[in-house]
């Protein structure tokens, strides 16, 4: 998503090129370039899909649209097998409309783990509850803290379920680093991902993660607390950035390596 | 501040034709219309000052800044007192520019409140630290919980410092509830505030809080969680809305004591 106006074919290129080993996929432009189409372009070039991204949205009361839900996850499950990646990130879904019950929500996100989980072992994809900054917890992910991510995942085994970290959405928690050491104890770390806080926040506030260094956020702190906390998978870097957006994405691509150079290493 | 667009003699006739018994108020206001004549005017009116907003902005690390920060807050328990309201709330300050320690800033502030709580005690005045919504953490206040809050108030006497309480701020999170018991425990919930939660959220995030009703806070639940822990101040109506400032002011003040009643008794 960094660098979304590339297509599938130029981004495996450019990754090549920068000597980036392993990227983070989401799922529209996968499905738009063909699963199997997309595995094997990325697989020739010697390159790991990190994660896919994104199942969730499991909040819903009405049960059609539950039902539907759990569907398109499933199906998340084996686009994610397909592409050969270990890691759904779950986006968990904000309240239905006209409700005020966060706790029923994320209730039903238990629900749906627990229907989807042992599916996703069975085809080797763990899926990793990603907490989303709070500003999001109306509409986007009642799930707001990395204690109330691991509340839920550990409901059940870690291959099932665990967390993704991301600086963007916790930083400004400092209860998070003790969080990150419980899920590293429970192997519950399933991807770690960069963004930087940066403000004014733009209208509608998706579009503004900042580019690594740009920001308030210490990314070689963060990183040491996955680190210590015993993480040695890939790290992400995931910018949905209206300007980045605007820029030559092969020119945003090397940048957005050289900042991770610079502020993360 | 919810109508910032009558005039302190239009707001306090407005009050008094709706029957709301007391007003919480702004600084700048008060300032241009008088410290002295606001107090003569609301007393008159046989209205109640509930707080006056705001002190704080203590994270500078700047000595000339913070000593004028200092003398600031100064100024404004002074005016509290003036006002006879025995509450100055306090946005407590952002990151400095250029640095991404929070916690650095959080002890500028357990500084600060160090040397202006006794201050504001022999004024009669408690400071009521406002944790922020997260979204706020680096540019206006690295307060971000009621946990945090409380960690810092309670280094002092609860006549010197406590907490504001305000819906807007803590609904996201799960832990406000037992936070908000051990406020009132220590007897520091100094006052109780209501905004709605509304999205999509405007740029900059500042003016974009919900009419009680219009959103996804639950106003009569939260009400429940101060009454139970003790509470039995007044409440305020915040709202930071470009809406509502666009409207008539008394049409406005009137909708809000409707919304009130509606929503919260």
């Amino acid at each position: 998503m960094t660098v979304k106006q590339l297509s599938l074919p130029e981004l495996v290129d450019a990754c090549v090129d920068l000597g980036v080993p392993g990227v983070g996929l989401w799922r529209e432009p996968v499905q738009s370039y063909g699963v199997e189409a997309t595995a094997k372009l990325i697989r020739e070039a010697g390159l790991a899909v990190t994660t896919l991204c994104r199942g969730g949205f499991f909040t819903a009361i009405d049960p059609e649209e539950r039902a539907k839900a759990l569907a398109d996850n499933r199906l998340a499950i084996d686009e994610a097998a397909t592409l050969g990646t270990d890691t759904l990130v779950l986006v968990s879904g904000g309240l239905p409309s006209g409700s005020k019950d966060l706790h029923g929500a994320r209730e039903r996100i238990a629900d749906a783990l627990a229907e989807l989980g042992p599916y996703a072992a069975s085809q080797g994809v763990r899926l990793a509850i990603e907490p989303l900054h709070p500003m999001y917890a109306s509409d986007r992910c009642v799930v707001s803290t990395l204690t109330q991510a691991l509340d839920l995942a550990e409901r059940f085994p870690a291959n099932q379920v665990g967390v993704t970290v991301d600086t963007y959405h916790i930083w400004w928690d400092d209860t998070a680093p003790e969080q990150i050491a419980r899920a590293g104890v429970g192997g519950r770390i399933h991807t770690f991902q960069l963004a930087d806080w940066t403000t004014p926040l733009p209208e509608g506030v998706l579009t503004g993660r900042g580019q690594i260094g740009d920001g308030s956020i210490d990314m070689r702190e963060w990183r040491a607390y996955v680190e210590e906390a015993g993480y040695t998978g890939p790290i992400e870097v995931e910018l949905f950035n209206d300007g980045l957006w605007a820029r030559d994405g092969r020119e945003v691509l090397a940048e957005t390596a050289a900042r991770f150079v610079e502020h993360a290493v």
